[in-house]
């Protein structure tokens, strides 16, 4: 197999043909092609009136030309990318895929057979695993175009792995003039799709590195349950927390990728839209720390659900789960403990401060490991049944907008509980904060309810998007 | 990087140098190396009176000799392997790792970056992930020498990844004259380890893929708790019940690993030997199945304890134990279906049918998987509550002796209850069967009390070895 060198994406320039410039499309219409939601792109290209080559040389021109400003990329191959949307293209009708032609952004940390996989650490500078993740595999047999590999926070030394909250490269796209942070640490990934550089991207969540980017970046995105979907191929942070997500720019395009990966609910769900359907409010036990934003947010969603006659009751959690976002800390740091061991061994010096420590000063026992996780086992089947009681609980995804500056990746403490609990979680986008930036809030259900979610999260949207007060103006 | 060409042993002759035929040594002495202890070898090392390069001769004159009726490699560079105990040896002294020269086999579900992968499936033919896993980084980082590849089952194509109980290649080297399995699905490290021709070898156990091979070759290993050590980069079945697990010819090679792995109690063991200790004698539910073999050898144990001045008690689980066996089930073929969707979708025909049916005949619901996760979530500190009242509980390794021919690596019953538990099991060799094979018997403790449970391996596999009965004949 021969390696494709890196190319920088200041080298794009002359690369990319001019004659898709984004502008103009297959259809002779003049509407971008970079708008698309990939749903509308593949319906294109299945009907005949675009092409996977006209569609990426678009993107490829799109990224080109807003790359030095959102810097979402860490590895892309524009010649690759066309070599393989050309074969695409070449393929008959009969024989394509479902996805065939979707281009997908994927972060950094999940293995791709065609691209290094740096996990933006020093220590795997030029690891290139030459092996396609569980994730990958399953997206390229469906015939998507596997586009390249968007950064997983920051390129600095002092950043790596999808573990630290500080210093990412990658900027917000929807704050032009101050630089603000697109979350972390699927950064690249939420940036990318948020600015129409790449409709769908995947992402993993540990703590809230799937969830809280797509609120700061105004888009939606799906957190399945745990272990419904392989996670095999991506960097291991914590075995009982990390999964794998994935970013649109509507709940069509995350509906695609769960049909993909068979994320399946035991029963169809008899959700009839919003009326007479039936939400909880939960505010958790770290209310304490919602921004204004936030607050606002939430109460807005509810007032909104309300308005179109959603029953709307306030959910506070039982005393059990009192315990449950500190138990969620342990298992990370006892996890992180065993995950990061090799790299601590081979690179100590290059390995960050906030994971090293995880080693150098264990902050739990065993025995306090132990009760963390089986606490947090007893506590699932628990809230099951309790969320079992609504359409969905809707709880804030961010505890603010997007912060300021590039140092700083945001608190993930309203995604922590509901990762430690396994639920499947999505954020719709659409209200704002006081200073115009994208606000989502977050819709949970019940283990193994994914796609009931996402036909709730669907009607939720349109109200969201209509009426939440936030519309993309970079769109 | 260059891909070294795959060597297969049959090409071994004239590779190899014969000053260090394995019947001579550095010592001057006349005992061959190949029986070594790892840690015997590796005090040799540090002192001085061996070389790696020595040793790993011996070793590959071993293997070359025993090939063809053991056939327990799936990759060996005799040159790599050469090249890199040569480097070992001339790293200065003051500038080697704890692990120094000692030889690793590893199970071909494993990651390393200088050998194919190919889980021993079509499906991965050539197959040359070019990263080494968690385990890898840190024995290679230790100095181990990383030595081959063993077999992972067998190499028809009716077998694949570490899940199919049939068709290993591999045989065991203690039934020169029957064909007898070795176990599986960790066959070739069993095998490789029972028969001199690698003091140590990694393996994993998804049911009893570590514990079953160990008492059919009658060596020890051990599988710790689950998420001690780091799994990533080893083939995924299922998240909830793969382990990384090792053999060795004594416990002291157990806890060489167990020290660079950190596999570490909360406090040190208060074991002090075997007299007024306190042991379980558990059955199971799964009794029924056990051999004349099994239960003698399980009634020998519990009596050679007994006149060593230990005190042994019967352990009936409560009730609630009951569903456990097939809780463990539903959690293994829905964590399987899951994992193997990308080998489903991309070579269906390649996939083998016992594995392809979870994707294709789901047989569990997502209520029933969730009960089977919650209700296994629940047993585990029950049980580590009822082990904690003794120093090991006592149980069966494997149903019998082992399988007649190579279509059948044997029944893991015995095994997966402890698996779905994450308690640590050792298997103590010592016993043997009506055919004059060895029978192992298991050692478990709570979860994270493995450097408890090796303490009292080392004094329990004392007794076992000199006065079990069963002796190997081939070392």
């Amino acid at each position: 197999m021969t390696v494709p060198s890196v190319v920088p994406l200041a080298h794009l320039n002359g690369k990319v043909e001019k004659h898709a410039n984004g502008t103009t499309n297959g259809n002779g219409s003049h509407e971008p092609l970079h708008v698309l939601t990939g749903s509308e792109a593949l319906r294109r290209i299945r009907e005949g009136s675009l092409t996977v080559e006209a569609y990426a040389r678009a993107l490829l021109n799109r990224i080109q030309a807003h790359d030095a400003a959102v810097k979402a990329w860490a590895y892309l191959d524009p010649a690759l990318v066309l070599e393989q949307a050309r074969a695409l293209d070449s393929i008959p009708e009969k024989a394509r895929g479902p996805l065939h032609g979707l281009p997908i952004g994927v972060k950094d940390a999940i293995y791709t057979k065609d691209m290094p996989t740096e996990h933006n650490s020093e220590i795997y500078k030029g690891s290139f695993p030459q092996v396609d993740s569980a994730s990958i595999m399953i997206l390229r047999e469906a015939g998507a175009l596997i586009f390249g590999r968007v950064v997983l926070k920051g390129k600095t030394v002092t950043t790596e792995f999808a573990a630290i909250t500080i210093g990412p490269k990658t900027m917000n796209p929807h704050s032009p003039h101050e630089i603000r942070s697109p979350g972390g640490s699927s950064s690249g990934s939420a940036a990318g799709v948020a600015d129409g550089q790449i409709p769908v991207a995947l992402a993993t969540q540990t703590g809230g590195s799937t969830i809280r980017p797509a609120s700061y970046n105004g888009i939606y995105c799906i957190k399945p349950t745990w272990n419904a979907v392989s996670r095999e191929g991506q960097k291991l942070y914590s075995l009982l927390l990390d999964t794998l997500g994935w970013y649109g720019r509507s709940v069509s395009d995350l509906v695609l990728l769960a049909d993909i990966f068979s994320l399946e609910d035991d029963e169809p769900s008899t959700f009839n839209g919003i009326r007479g359907a039936k939400f909880a409010v939960c505010k958790t036990n770290n209310w304490h720390k919602a921004s204004d934003a936030t607050r606002q947010a939430l109460a807005k969603a509810a007032a909104l659900l309300k308005a179109h006659g959603a029953i709307v009751e306030d959910l506070e959690l039982p005393p059990s789960f009192e315990p449950l976002t500190d138990w969620y800390l342990t298992v990370l740091e006892t996890d992180g403990a065993t995950t990061f061991l090799p790299e601590h061994r081979v690179a100590r010096s290059k390995l960050h401060e906030s994971l090293a420590v995880f080693i150098d000063k264990p902050a739990y026992t065993r025995k306090q490991t132990l009760a963390a996780q089986d606490g947090i086992a007893a506590l699932r089947p628990e809230f099951d049944a309790i969320a079992s009681q609504y359409d969905a609980v809707l709880t804030p995804s961010a505890v603010d907008e997007a912060p300021y500056g590039l140092e700083y990746t945001g608190d993930a403490v309203f995604c922590a509980d509901w990762t430690a609990l396994h639920v499947p979680v999505v954020n719709v986008p659409g209200f704002q904060g006081p200073s115009g930036m994208p606000v989502g809030v977050s819709l949970v259900a019940p283990r193994f309810r994914d796609r009931h979610l996402l036909r709730v999260a669907e009607d939720v949207g349109k109200i969201f998007e209509f009426e939440g007060g936030w519309k993309s103006n970079i769109l």
